[in-house]
């Protein structure tokens, strides 16, 4: 298996992408990671970060341009051969079977689409989230932010595509599917989630019904739907969470008596256990559901453990077969 | 002052509206609670939760019928003599200065709106909820769910109503407003908060422009604004999220070896001290900003020590005469 990675993307790239390839690289020697970038940056990167020689399983592909974190859509057609467009080719032309990408999040998404394309019949392509919950099972939300504004019947097809994916990765039967709204009576929320409401009872979905954003982290839904701009909110509201706590926490150890430094010190396993199950760089990487050839869309703010979980996560969709699941769903439903 | 309290609402009514107004009664001799709710109901958990005797400044209103947590509006007009409307306008009569509801959210907002009329001038009420920052601050979400739909003017106003608030009640000179977005670019988001950024650069408000959802935990924005969706699904998905945490750390803790379940017990005032700066108990209520009369919403999960500091949120704002300073900045307006 061959797995390009956009070394360019990500707050700490190409030091973050490069670690997490050769993490990768020598945990699953059967696969490739294909480095995309700038030629020169990522040999002395390489140099830097493994000594005593790079595994035969890390290749480069050149890629002479990079579009920064905060740049506009216009850059892709602007620098062809950045880094972005290099992977999507490379996943076109058959060179790859699956790319990830943790740079600016709405290049990423145009780029693949632009030279992937959609699987005929798909109206948007949606970027599926993992969200930890108690019970160790992720909750699946769809759309995470690839499309700010949708149509209930974009939401449809989240929820269609999700399923899909879940059951063919995951070997999740029947996902239970919620729409993300304001309470769960029917007529709670607003247009866009009451209309998706009604369609996806159409469906032979598995349909819970609404969900609220507490429902999110409980594990009694598997694929939560919602609006890009909605989900993208609710996940970083989490991570803004998860970090508020983090920071409050270490401060009142930091503040307490020598008792309670010795009990944060004892209490560690159990802190590494909660980071394991709830961190967001375990998550692995998030699909962009929809587009035709395996898209993972990482964080920007990826370390070398998120891009490692994040090329796993390609593996597993290039392993789970996911793309010709999603071509046949939409085939059979033409 | 006298605050009318809402003893029938919420998921632990009356007993834990009871035990929060006993607590706030004595804590505050020279305020009166007045509990809202029927009589003999209430008299009867008076008598088990205060058994020497019911303090001088807790009175009884009494109101013959209920609304669940669960019902419509439609409700309110239904049962002219529930807790809710006699609550309301026990406040529009002058008899009480505040109320505080902690049930069934669309009705307390209706029957405040029935009652108490907006302040002339306002186009929508908002909920102002405060959330806890790691800076110890709280950042302040206009509209947490009263209106799921707005309008950029709405939301405007929502800045402009709770900046005066935070101004009157917290004497917080010139609050920094944030308009909740997915990306700090001005030309991220949807066209609602596209326009409300275009409207409030009009205004003298101290604008920052957009935030995200991990900046409404930094402290570094005093007022965000959005509408009663995208809020409500932010608030209880931070809810959920320090639920879950609770959870996880918890498991673990209990799945670790001795010496853990030692240090988890020596951490515990690091713990104390996080459930004090994060917990929603502690917040206080959120002000139904707009309406012609103090009102507090109160979480539908409060507990005693969250209806006591309801309470206190009411007594602030009766105080900082919140009301006096909101109908002077429209009146001006005008």
């Amino acid at each position: 298996m061959r797995l390009a990675l956009d070394a360019m993307g990500g707050d700490d790239a190409p030091r973050a992408m490069v670690q997490g390839a050769l993490d990768y690289a020598r945990a699953h020697p059967a696969h490739t990671v294909i480095l995309v970038g700038i030629d020169g940056d990522l040999r002395r990167c390489l140099a830097q970060e493994s000594p005593a020689g790079i595994p035969a399983n890390i290749t480069i592909e050149h890629a002479a341009e990079v579009i920064g974190m905060a740049e506009k859509i216009k850059a892709l057609k602007e620098r062809p051969n950045d880094s972005m467009n290099v992977s999507a080719r490379l996943v076109k032309d058959g060179k790859a079977d699956a790319m990830v990408l943790c740079g600016n999040t709405g290049c990423s998404v145009a780029a693949a689409q632009l030279h992937l394309r959609r699987i005929p019949g798909v109206k948007r392509a949606g970027i599926a989230s993992p969200l930890p919950t108690i019970t160790g099972q992720h909750t699946w939300v769809c759309d995470m932010g690839a499309n700010a504004e949708c149509r209930p019947e974009h939401l449809v097809q989240f929820a269609e595509m999700t399923s899909a994916f879940l059951e063919a990765v995951y070997q999740r039967p029947t996902p239970r599917v919620g729409v993300l709204s304001i309470g769960e009576e029917e007529e709670k929320g607003v247009p866009l989630t009451q209309e998706t409401l009604a369609l996806l009872r159409q469906t032979s979905l598995n349909l819970v019904g609404n969900v609220e954003g507490h429902d999110l982290f409980k594990g009694t839904v598997d694929v939560v739907v919602c609006d890009g701009f909605t989900g993208n909110i609710a996940l970083k509201t989490a991570e803004g969470v998860f970090d508020a706590i983090t920071t409050i926490l270490k401060e009142e150890i930091g503040n307490g008596g020598p008792l309670v430094k010795v009990g944060a010190l004892l209490t560690k396993p159990a802190f590494r256990g909660l980071k394991r199950r709830a961190h967001w760089a375990e998550v692995g990487g998030c699909p962009l559901i929809g587009v035709d050839g395996v898209t993972i869309i990482g964080h920007g703010r990826s370390d070398r453990r998120a891009v490692f979980n994040a090329l796993g996560q390609a593996a597993r969709c290039v392993d789970g077969k996911v793309m010709d699941r999603l071509r046949a769903f939409f085939k059979q439903a033409a």
